[in-house]
């Protein structure tokens, strides 16, 4: 399978367009339409106006009318209303006369940029320890501009090229090269949310090498960050700066507070990872003896926000669900990475049925892939794990309920991330009202060379 | 990451050959070897005949000496000792100078190539439903020949391109398309173990509209697909011929019996599966009542001999695990499959402990990726899992040692994969006296488009 990115590059000038094909989207988890000989117009600010079937036929509909009524100019001498179209099932278009469809861009709801060159090293450790030997030395190295050019321009190209149109990313502590990756997605016509890691306690979970001093700072450099976002797009129509307590370990009470207070006067997001590992949760009881729970560290410090994106939440409770519910937060579920790091099975149906929102994350290089259908597919096979009870113990105790069907996981992988990144209004999904950002997918053949420079 | 496969076709005379650039290979579970700078020489039978180092520069390094010792005449005009040459770092030869190395061709010890156009169908149905639903109507209408040469060409190219050069294949019943699956892995240069499927029981496994009438008529359908490959390929080149009963409840004991009884006859392998879930070995239990085992089934049929291929092997116990390793029987484990059907995860440190040979299939299609690599990864990570003790429970009980590492998973899919299909002094690696099997990988950058024709 090949999919291509059709995000339009924010700079160029954007033109009217129809885009005639065959369109298939998640309504709702349960609800996955498939609009075959379909006409999507989209106007100058790359937004959804009218959408069309055709009779049926296959056959190119005679447009005039429907563009008279948009009140589109028609003269095709005004560059800026050129049509392009493209057609299913045609050779003139197609590789090998392929199917062909278009698919809503995918939303990776939590991806770690930094950590790209790190994907697939992980030997045997686990998140802690992981931490340490892996991550934090290849963090702290992103401090150097040209290897963060580097490693960001092949994450958002990799990424785009497994139809990632929508990123939360957590990038580093440096105000520079954070700086610099929102630059890039916004160059490479990535929708992003860039985020500094802010990590500032000395619990522990920081090393001396890699950490803001205080919370005073961690606070600067974060303006910083916003402010730089907001100057290169004051409008939010691709880069959304997102406030990213790395995590409870590694922030002190007051900044995190500081943190979902400034979230609310800029009606900014927050991105956090949750209840991941057992020993991760074990040391926030101790660190935070006064909360009720993992959930209630955040909610005390004011960071639990109907924006808000809790990475993994794997083992949270009943309770914990019931205060992200009344919160309006979404959780970003990462089922490649808590397989790899072993951190556990997320309950996802469990989740949805208490009312949470629920997006799909490849939390890069905990996972070990850059591609959120990797992700979906490993979310379907994980909820069939756990729903059949397999474990070690080979036990056959679970509930076929449970399972995550194919069309659910896309959905989470589309509706469900929207959500969760506060963009349901925009993207997700194709619906007049939201913007154009779709991916073409072709079931073409694979490429294959038998020796140098022969393919076939 | 682009794999291409570099096996020589069959019918074109093969060249002497030296491969300059850095192999990996894995010599045994533990020990990944990297040669940089090194020297592959094939001589025109496709055998290597000698490996040496570079001087450790990249410089090119005069060969005529080595030739010499080998008895290669160095007349450049004779077409036949043209000397190919691959670089691994230079820009000539590779895409934007990246890094490129070789590796054997992944060895695919289990996988359905009528089902392939099933990939990924299995909606929440486990195995027994699983083929009644999906797998035995599309398996039945490949009866067509146009159906099957459109479908084993697809799925041949397919796994070459993800770097497959030798595949176990189940085919459907119809002697026809099953020898025509044998002409196109023999025309495109992929080596095959290609075996008509038998199932003539009466039990209630096989449809009434897929099936052998009887065991007669079984063997001789069989038998005419055997003298196919034999007069295609008389010397078993690339093209192996492969007893396959299709699993115990699908067989009748007269029909196992005889088939087992070919193969010592005739040296030829055998496929089947066994323990892949807990249903089916009940059932097994019940048809075959005076049997120990799952496995004591096939002994008692002839059916465990040195070249017996057994799929899944989930569940087996101690005294089945004992059997296999006394008969040399070998073992394809495939993770995607067992997760996606939820089967369950199989013990592969446990199996390795016992002696037993393990390899990996994708099971297309009740794995959803024809991709040896992704079968690799999810070995990987389902050992991690089960080491874990990560259920549906949540329990942390598991031992650190169950997991297998990315080179353990690596020499899997190859060195392992050739001790099962009984290949072991043929491919998996780079060794004098074995044949050039190989993919060239190349650690490309992703392709990708923003808009129609424009790549970037």
């Amino acid at each position: 399978m090949t999919s291509s990115s059709l995000s339009p590059p924010e700079k160029s000038p954007i033109k009217r367009q129809v885009f005639h094909g065959t369109f298939v989207h998640c309504k709702t988890l349960t609800d996955l339409e498939i609009l075959h000989d379909t006409y999507v117009f989209v106007d100058e600010h790359g937004v959804i106006v009218k959408i069309l079937s055709g009779d049926g036929t296959g056959d190119a509909r005679d447009l005039r009318e429907d563009v008279r009524e948009l009140g589109w100019d028609t003269d095709v001498n005004d560059e800026r209303e050129i049509f392009e179209y493209v057609n299913s099932s045609e050779d003139q278009h197609g590789q090998h006369g392929e199917e062909r469809f278009f698919f809503p861009g995918f939303i990776d709801t939590h991806i770690h940029a930094p950590q790209y060159p790190n994907s697939g090293l992980f030997g045997s450790s686990t998140l802690l320890n992981w931490l340490d030997t892996y991550t934090f030395p290849l963090e702290a190295s992103l401090s150097a501009l040209p290897k963060a050019r580097a490693i960001y321009s092949r994450v958002i190209q990799r990424t785009l090229s497994h139809g990632t149109t929508t990123a939360a990313y957590y990038a580093t502590i440096h105000v520079e090269s954070t700086n610099l990756l929102a630059d890039l997605c916004l160059q490479k016509g990535q929708r992003a949310l860039v985020g500094r890691c802010c990590m500032d306690s000395d619990s522990g979970a920081n090393p001396d090498y890699y950490r803001d001093d205080n919370p005073t700072q961690s606070l600067e450099r974060t303006q910083e960050c916003i402010s730089h976002c907001e100057n290169i797009d004051p409008d939010r129509k691709l880069i959304t700066p997102i406030l990213t307590p790395r995590f409870a370990p590694s922030c002190t009470p007051q900044l995190m507070s500081s943190l979902g207070k400034i979230a609310r006067e800029k009606d900014l997001p927050i991105q956090t990872h949750i209840s991941e590992n057992r020993s991760e949760i074990q040391w926030v009881k101790g660190l935070f003896p006064e909360c009720d729970s993992y959930t209630d560290v955040y909610d005390k410090c004011s960071c639990l926000t109907p924006k808000t994106i809790l990475a993994h939440a794997v083992h949270i409770g009943e309770d914990e669900a019931a205060l992200i519910r009344e919160r309006g937060s979404g959780i970003a579920h990462c089922p490649v990475s808590n397989s790899a790091l072993t951190s556990g099975m997320a309950r996802v149906r469990w989740m949805i049925d208490r009312g949470l929102n629920v997006g799909l994350g490849t939390d890069v290089s905990g996972g070990f892939s850059a591609s959120v259908l990797s992700a979906a597919r490993e979310a379907s096979c994980v909820s069939r794990c756990a729903a059949a009870g397999i474990g070690a113990s080979g036990n056959l105790n679970g509930n076929e309920r449970d399972t995550l069907s194919v069309p659910e996981v896309l959905c989470l992988a589309t509706m469900g991330g929207a959500k969760v990144v506060g963009m349901e209004d925009k993207i997700g999904g194709f619906e007049v009202g939201k913007v154009w950002d779709a991916q073409l997918i072709g079931l073409g053949k694979p490429l294959m060379r038998r020796k140098e420079g022969e393919w076939e």
